[in-house]
């Protein structure tokens, strides 16, 4: 069996043919003229529905450019932080009468271009991004810039000044707290594990990672530092390699908590004790870290609070109202973190 | 600062008499009609660019009924089942020239209803989904079916006939599986926590445990069983039912992994031995089932594989191809499960 071929569409002509009246009545009886009596526009609306009539797509968004929906491009929804951050963004677009379209773009820039394009010439109301690993030019958002179609970038933003709105973790606080409290708990010798300094967040982590040691007069060692996509076989691989040499590292901050957990397998296979030989950071507070033994300690960043800022701005700059809005466009708004204390430090 | 307010849009119109030169010209520039010179057309598309005009969006889509977006509603990116194979889907698609557009209906029959609506409106290509929890009336994708857009039900299908692609896991042969695994493990009292029965996943994972017990005369016992929506709070109540009597269960059949993932965490709480005193074994082969102690079995369902087929399904569909499809309409293509063993028995 083949599937169906698609049939050609009906118009409005068609529905005008079907109830033996003029296109121009069923036209204004579907955009409710009072001119045509209410059992008239019934009448229609009901026919236009069997006929599978789309009256309120694209002639409707033409004319009024509104869809309704928000778009929202995220790397990977295989990271908690995003998944916890769309469920609550989208349960207060909903509550505001917008739906949300999510993409991923897998971390590729060329698919994150492509889904722009996709995602404005589906007029949506607004964009969301949180940008790939690798995004340097944003130059492929701007049409929405031009056409004043809000825009904002939330976690992963640009490194560069943008006229969109942007809404991000304190993620040089996060690396600060991370290496204080390594230090603190008694390492000397800490290695850190991050993603590629092309991505704000990792910048912004490294630089204060890097602040922190200085400050406590604690060498950084270049042989310590791997910068990949932090999956587990990355982490793997690096963590091979740091525990290969005759000193070895006592306290590991992991840029994100795939690598922590790694690192916690990694320990368990090599008999390395946690955390007595190895403490180890990680970053999000991912729910494994929680259920693993031992216990991950990570840096929380509070997905549902940044999602109700994005929301808020979001709902302001749709709405045009003049009450202040939580973030004002050019000026990057910044979200708290905190380090959530566990059994690996 | 307040945001912008949306610029009018500019059209061909604008574009004319930005170049001096006539509307039609420049539609057929847009259009690639060869009797307009190449470096006319060069014109054109340049002017048309830095104008932000929307040439290939809406009237485009008009024409050719073409929006290489596929349209998928999930019941929420936080199963890792789902994203699983949403991440494996989009793959192929993209790499097949098509778009993929995520929704979650948050397990909300109406929710499900409108994104149906919003989808339809935007002129998807093709529409991917997994019900809700509560999904028994499927009229809200008829119009879909009425206009020969490809519609596939994967997961969790509709419980009775459809005309659409359905593509469902063996959810019966898992909780077959799970019930004989208990049994041979030396279960004799086994609990069962499952989702609710107007979803299909449930209703046959019942059905195959119900079936098991009955082959090898273990007794039903109606306290122990448990129908809700399966989250770690529920669990938690469920548990505490379970082993408050006089008679505990030694065995328990969690629907999904987060339950099992609780009972671990309760045993732990009550001090109950796992697997000694109480056997678990989960469904979905979830990643923190693997990372938790002790590691939980579980019923692997192959959410690449299942994309796989939903992905050769679509693309035969979308290009009318007449070599025989994974699924032929009206017979539901069933996927294999495992169960993977573990700690827990």
């Amino acid at each position: 069996m083949t599937p169906k071929k698609p049939k050609s569409e009906n118009s409005i002509v068609d529905i005008a043919k079907a109830l033996g009246i003029s296109p121009a009545t069923v036209s204004r009886a579907l955009n409710n003229n009072l001119r045509i009596s209410e059992a008239t526009r019934a009448r229609v609306k009901e026919m236009a529905k069997e006929m599978g009539y789309r009256h309120n797509s694209m002639a409707s968004s033409l004319r009024n450019r509104r869809s309704n929906i928000i778009g929202l491009i995220v790397p990977r929804i295989s990271m908690y932080f995003h998944v916890f951050f769309i469920t609550s963004l989208q349960r207060q677009l909903q509550a505001a009468g917008y739906n949300l379209m999510i993409c991923q773009s897998n971390d590729s820039v060329s698919v994150e271009k492509e889904l722009a394009n996709t995602l404005y010439s589906a007029r949506v109301d607004a964009l969301v991004v949180s940008l790939t690993l690798y995004t340097e030019n944003i130059a492929h958002f701007d049409g929405f810039l031009r056409q004043g179609i809000p825009l904002v970038f939330y976690d992963r933003v640009p490194t560069r000044r943008t006229e969109a709105y942007v809404i991000k973790g304190d993620d040089y606080r996060g690396g600060l707290l991370a290496g204080n409290h390594l230090i603190q708990a008694g390492c000397q010798r800490i290695a850190y594990i991050s993603g590629p300094l092309s991505c704000s967040i990792y910048q912004e982590r490294t630089r204060g990672f890097v602040d922190s040691l200085a400050k406590h007069h604690i060498p950084l060692r270049q042989e310590w530092i791997y910068y990949h996509e932090l999956t587990a076989e990355n982490a793997w691989d690096s963590l091979r390699k740091l525990f290969e040499g005759d000193i070895i590292p006592d306290g590991l901050f992991a840029a994100n908590d795939t690598t922590a957990i790694a690192a916690v397998a990694f320990a368990r296979e090599r008999g390395i004790a946690i955390p007595d030989e190895l403490k180890i950071v990680g970053y999000s507070n991912d729910p494994r870290a929680a259920i693993i033994t031992p216990a991950i300690t990570s840096i929380e960043q509070y997905p549902n609070d940044m999602a109700d800022k994005v929301a808020e701005t979001l709902i302001n700059a749709l709405q045009h109202r003049h009450t202040p809005s939580p973030n004002t466009i050019g000026e990057p708004l910044i979200c708290p973190v905190d380090l959530v204390r566990r059994m690996t430090t």
